[in-house]
């Protein structure tokens, strides 16, 4: 069949700008064969162009001036792979002012800026394709758009950031510490030598931020979703958490209520063992998804790395080249934000199960009078756990398990039981989620 | 926004169709917002007009005379859900001939003339869509063709038959006897009142056949695929396997090598107990794809129903409106069968592992006999199981797992070994299949 060649620029070299690069240069033919498309790199641009790269570039392609790519007509698609807020977005501007269609792995970038960029795109009639920014190679955008676009989406629940699942994955299978498994995280490059925007659970909300806006149809700011992380986590509350039946993952979460109220957090969440999100381990990602007609779906794969990341950013490229994006972006419709902030539930309000630990001296009335504390904030108990043996200053751990509460009760109830007689160090405090598995 | 009328007919009024109705006239409004579409069902063909259904058609809309559909121009998308492959054949072609784009949930129709219908397709500048006729809610087609483009596809192995699966799930989990299984998923309507092409593996083989096609580039034929049923299942051999580590269900399997060679089979496997396709249980469905960027992906959802189906019809729908199935389907170029079946393995040169169990007579040295017509025939042992107690003529289950080897030297070995004259009753043979789970 007849080839339609397609020129791209390329805007950052690093390691997935790296990985698209072989992708185009090595699997030319068999994209070629079957799309019709002969992608052609036709402008690279980083910083650096002196480093040596696993990818050989054609003499003349590799440049630090933008310019070269912005002034080449010829180049219909930008691809901006460089990372940050402030250099990336000025990039995606001019490249779309110059008339080129965006691809993008950007995640912080379009949580932060999304809804200017979209506005940008589409005053300049031009695209912005963003598979690659939420979890790496999961087809996950393009499901939601396409394959699920006749659902009403009720909810998502994704364990979405490769290091946080792989230190919680460790901690719970080898008992290690969060500072031993956050080393070893590193070590395998799972993580990075800065691993806060990951282990704060920021990163997670970026991809939640762009998810749940695609999802609900809806313009979504970062500030709208609620962020904790796991730095706090201590492997004897996954073991005990473990004891009653559940497992540890940070979760990122986007929930419609019937009324249309829309609740966005991000936190590490006790899930049941046998839910099939419970079973995500390592650096593996897994998405959720509840819609009304189709009923659960789950998304498996990795979240990041070069190769899946360049997989879903060429197979944005493909599909801006066949122009399926511009009619999907085109159509991309968002209710603006003075609207949906008013629906964004507070999370003081939001309503869950809640895993409380307690380090208590052990003596007569300890039991009675955290009890009373919960009794009295509207807080019942489901369970309870309570092991033989000692911990620091002669102190025993208490676990309580909650049925559904306002998390505004139980942050009033742990302030009231940190003040007990008998209570000694910092309630411990983990949320637990119900997921609704669907079964038959 | 501004909304555009997109007129469909619908021919088949019976479950899925009733679904899709349902979703069109009850979800008009959400999916309007989402994509600008407004989706309006003009006409609807079934022979029978009178039966009622649990969703309200406006006046004049259902008819039993497919030419009103046909010859109403302003209808430009046909959903055809007839089922069957003869008159559906027919109504897809005189769709296409009219003008009108088709979305169909037919896999027997598209397996078995899937590329006569394509060819008529291209010629009347149409496209057909076909998410529904895969893993019903899983949105899989789109993510091979879209989110997965940029990879070379090794392998697939599917849970694609709920029916299938439901049954295996209950002889495993409740002990229950084949036909136990299968009257209870009948009684549950997760069975037919004829459910042979379910569990002769005839369905799964359809899918197999669209999915591969899809995956691999290339038109593949029914005769091309080598299929296996569960209903000569026994629930001693699921016990004999899980015992060894393994869990029994029926897989589609596509795999390319390294050489180009494709091999295509629907067997009962065993596979082992921590592999996440282990886990499917129930009527659901679950697709592992292996990419050459991506890694492995897992898909997983309901593969079948009304309204899980209908989701995938209606977002077919949306995609031909928006036209990004024209585009999509334009570049569908599958490599001709005339090339492609000389890639095809034949199933007795087909590499795996095998379970065998033989009732063999208590008495020394039948062991011995055994092994040694293995080792003739070059095929070694990686593991045995033999229980006390005696099955029916004095006998007892001798169970062997061999490592990788050809299937036609274990058809070989079995056909010895049943002549031996220490065997009671036929040998049964299972695949054991390895597959390669993306771990770090």
């Amino acid at each position: 069949m007849s080839e339609k060649e397609v020129k791209i620029g390329l805007v950052g070299f690093g390691t997935i700008g790296t990985g698209v690069a072989k992708l185009i240069l090595e699997d030319g033919d068999s994209i070629a064969a079957k799309t019709g498309l002969r992608l052609k790199l036709a402008c690279v641009v980083d910083v650096d162009t002196k480093s040596a790269r696993p990818v050989k570039l054609s003499k003349g392609i590799l440049t630090n001036d933008l310019d070269k790519l912005l002034k080449d007509d010829s180049i219909k698609i930008g691809i901006e792979l460089v990372g940050g807020t402030k250099a990336a977005k000025q990039i995606q501007l001019k490249m779309l002012r110059a008339g080129k269609d965006v691809v993008t792995a950007n995640k912080a970038l379009l949580a932060e800026h999304g809804n200017e960029l979209y506005k940008a795109a589409h005053e300049n009639k031009r695209c912005i394709a963003f598979e690659a920014s939420c979890a790496g190679g999961i087809p996950i955008i393009s499901g939601l758009r396409t394959g699920l676009a006749a659902n009403n989406i009720m909810a998502i629940y994704g364990i979405v950031n490769g290091t946080c699942n792989y230190i919680l994955s460790n901690m719970t299978s080898r008992n290690e510490d969060f500072a031993e498994a956050l080393k070893q995280a590193q070590r395998l490059g799972y993580a990075e030598a800065d691993p806060t925007l990951d282990i704060n659970g920021g990163d997670s909300a970026h991809k939640l931020a762009i998810l749940a806006s695609i999802a609900f149809g809806c313009e979504i700011a970062l500030s709208d979703i609620s962020v904790e992380g796991i730095e706090e986590i201590s492997k004897d509350d996954i073991r005990y958490g473990g004891e009653m039946g559940y497992v540890l993952k940070l979760l990122a979460i986007g929930q419609k209520d019937k009324g249309g109220g829309i609740s966005l957090r991000v936190h590490p969440s006790f899930i049941a063992k046998d839910n099939s999100l419970a079973r995500v381990n390592g650096p593996f990602n897994a998405i959720s998804i509840f819609g009304s007609a189709v009923g659960q779906v789950m998304y498996y794969g990795r979240g990041a790395g070069m190769m899946p990341t360049a997989s879903a950013v060429v197979a944005d490229v493909i599909d801006v080249a066949l122009g399926n994006s511009a009619t999907t972006f085109a159509h991309l419709h968002l209710k603006p934000r003075s609207e949906t902030e008013k629906l964004i539930e507070k999370i003081g309000d939001s309503i869950s199960r809640f895993y409380i630990r307690v380090m208590c001296k052990d003596q007569p009335g300890v039991l009675a009078k955290m009890a009373k504390v919960l009794g009295d904030n509207q807080i019942s108990i489901s369970g309870t756990l309570q092991h033989e043996g000692v911990g620091p200053d002669n102190t025993i751990p208490v676990v309580i398990a909650t049925h559904l509460t306002r998390q505004k009760n139980v942050s009033a109830a742990v302030k009231e039981i940190k003040e007990l007689d008998v209570i000694g160090g910092k309630p411990v405090c983990i949320r637990i989620v119900d997921i609704p598995e669907d079964k038959d």
